[in-house]
């Protein structure tokens, strides 16, 4: 008999078993999930969600649990509405329900996105750095990911792009704004000559919009009806990571073509139902966005004056450096208790904006750590 | 300006967009969410969940809301913990959460694992008729999907089963047993050959595995670690649809393969905890598979006292003819108040059992029905 605290057949190893070969020798994708004081790698809003939220939460699992035992709602009607609602105020961009679809997180928007409109044969372009999940999820549908370099202050090089797409007729062009992990924002003007040029579909990352006050490229979809989808998140700003909903707005017909590929009940009754209690609460939740991009430009103030090279943000989390040995920065602040991001970015360093206290434990370590990292008052290029 | 009940952009169509031509005529899959008094056609668990169980997911929920601006544990350590005492108390095999691996339904269960060991220049050889998301899952990440007909009373024919496996060598082969949509049950004797066939992987779909006091394959595992994988699922016996919540047992090398292609963060808090709280009340609600085995044969009885050809049921659903035209016998069934599944094997229809009253309705219209379908006393074939 097995003792319960050994797994069954653990003598079998990843190499012993019939393993599609592009993916032999691959990591799995993820930040170290770490038990440290002071976590800013994620990029999530720190603040808590509301009492009065938390309360009609827990009335709304106590309506529906009786009914758990059967399936979900398959379309997402009521929460696609909700959906609806929201971005219409958000943008000043009517949109209905037919406009919207959701799926758990952004990054099974983007899969299935990327099953229909990617895949073997097809090509998609993103402007690198940005959201390394891309790339991931491109490579998970077949599609070939090709990388196009942001210009100076990682800022998207116009010429560079539009030939480039012009060059390699993309069927996917990824732009992500403000972009992950730099905070930079692309103008509605340069999305509409990258969506005019583009052969294919372009979608737009929006998952921190709601830091940026500009105008949404939802504002562009009436003029690119065919080509322009822009996917959001409420993991960010809406103060829900642990409820896993991704969405996107565009032309009803993508909404025709990702019913082609969803998983049947992909959304799950208590998924739908969390969703359209925080959209219900969004004033409140996103009050917290004005706190956030304020601590943000306290920190940023605070760095630049230690000598720290930080990139203009309008997100949620700052892009910094320049380090020699941005991995070995990484690990100074983990050690004084601050867990931040190393993209891959060679020299440079993620940190999410977080608590007023967590900001000061940051801003303190980075004080530390200027000094071992060569950073002193005037050493910034910016 | 958009009037709000329009949507925006209408008037692209997916003809319009560069949907991947393989897509092109698709229609989305599912069956038919209709607004019908006897549901009998997605084979859930009628019974709802406890009093008890829906307050400690409640209080459950109470606990947790107040972090869901945080990304849920990634590795769903708790919940596997969770799965594997209970699939070592339902087995007799022990096994440990190295073993499990759960996701958003066994639908992405399966889509993973297809991702990890299907895909492009891949097979994956089902015995049909099956459940019909095998060969959808398998087009959707590029798996070539082969067909090898079951033999009489729809039982896999093991001598056409090991020759096709000997001359296609898939890279997948899916045994589901009980089968859906027609209920026979493969021994472990006949598994355990396939495996010993099988180039590639065998994925055993057990998602009605509760309802068959049977041994399960998670007893081969032991003898085929890199071979076997057995898929299940919480939203039959377990009452859990509205959860979504799917998993599989197999050798920990297989977690480590398909955390090569899950999202990350593909489980949200609530699925987790929820799941954790149902699982916890699994007792309670597994003694409802007893009642459903007992009305699964009084409903048996009473269609073949009618003369239906029903084939032998070791699930919560039983598929029955002979129908000249099964799609009209459906429509008449429909027109009766009770709504039941055409899965496109010709001459039959699966009906779910139900409560005690819908069982009683669905008796009624198929007394009603076999008139006009021509089904009288002395017909059945069994």
């Amino acid at each position: 008999m097995t003792d319960a605290t050994t797994p069954l057949a653990a003598d079998t190893t990843l190499a012993d078993l019939p393993l599609r070969e592009a993916l032999r020798g691959e990591h799995a994708y993820g930040a170290p999930q770490l038990d440290v004081p002071v976590r800013l790698n994620t990029n999530e809003n720190p603040y808590p969600p509301s009492d009065a939220l938390v309360e009609e939460l827990v009335d709304t699992v106590r309506r529906l649990a009786g009914e758990l035992n059967r399936y979900p709602e398959r379309d997402c009607i009521e929460l696609r509405e909700h959906l609806a609602a929201y971005i219409s105020a958000q943008t000043g961009v009517s949109v209905t329900r037919d406009n919207l679809w959701a799926a758990n997180g952004s990054n099974e928007v983007l899969q299935q996105l990327l099953q229909a409109f990617g895949g073997p044969g097809r090509t998609a372009l993103g402007f690198v750095p940005s959201y390394s999940m891309h790339p991931i999820l491109a490579t998970g549908t077949h599609t070939e990911f090709l990388h196009c370099a942001r210009g100076a202050g990682f800022s998207i090089d116009m010429d560079r792009a539009l030939t480039e797409i012009e060059r390699l007729r993309p069927d996917v062009v990824f732009v992500t704004t403000p972009n992950n992990p730099t905070g930079d924002v692309t103008s509605l003007d340069d999305i509409r000559r990258i969506a005019a040029a583009a052969p294919g579909i372009v979608i737009v990352d929006e998952a921190y919009a709601e830091f940026n006050d500009g105008p949404s490229a939802v504002e562009l979809i009436e003029e690119f009806p065919a080509r322009l989808v822009v996917s959001r998140t409420m993991s960010k700003a809406f103060d829900f990571a642990g409820g896993r909903l991704g969405y996107f707005v565009a032309a009803p017909a993508f909404i025709d073509a990702v019913m082609l590929v969803r998983l049947p009940y992909h959304l799950s009754t208590l998924s739908q139902a969390t969703a359209i209690v925080a959209l219900k609460h969004s004033g409140d939740t996103l009050a917290t966005v004005a706190r956030i991009a304020a601590e943000r430009d306290r920190v940023v103030a605070a760095l630049e004056e230690m000598g720290y090279d930080v990139t203009p943000s309008r997100s949620n989390f700052i892009f910094f450096g320049h380090f020699d040995d941005a991995a070995a920065v990484w690990r100074q602040f983990l050690d004084a208790g601050v867990l931040i991001r190393d993209v891959g970015v060679p020299h440079r360093l993620r940190a999410t904006i977080g608590l007023d206290a967590e900001n000061d434990a940051f801003i303190a370590a980075a004080r530390d750590i200027a000094v071992t990292a060569g950073i002193t008052p005037g050493t910034s290029t910016t």
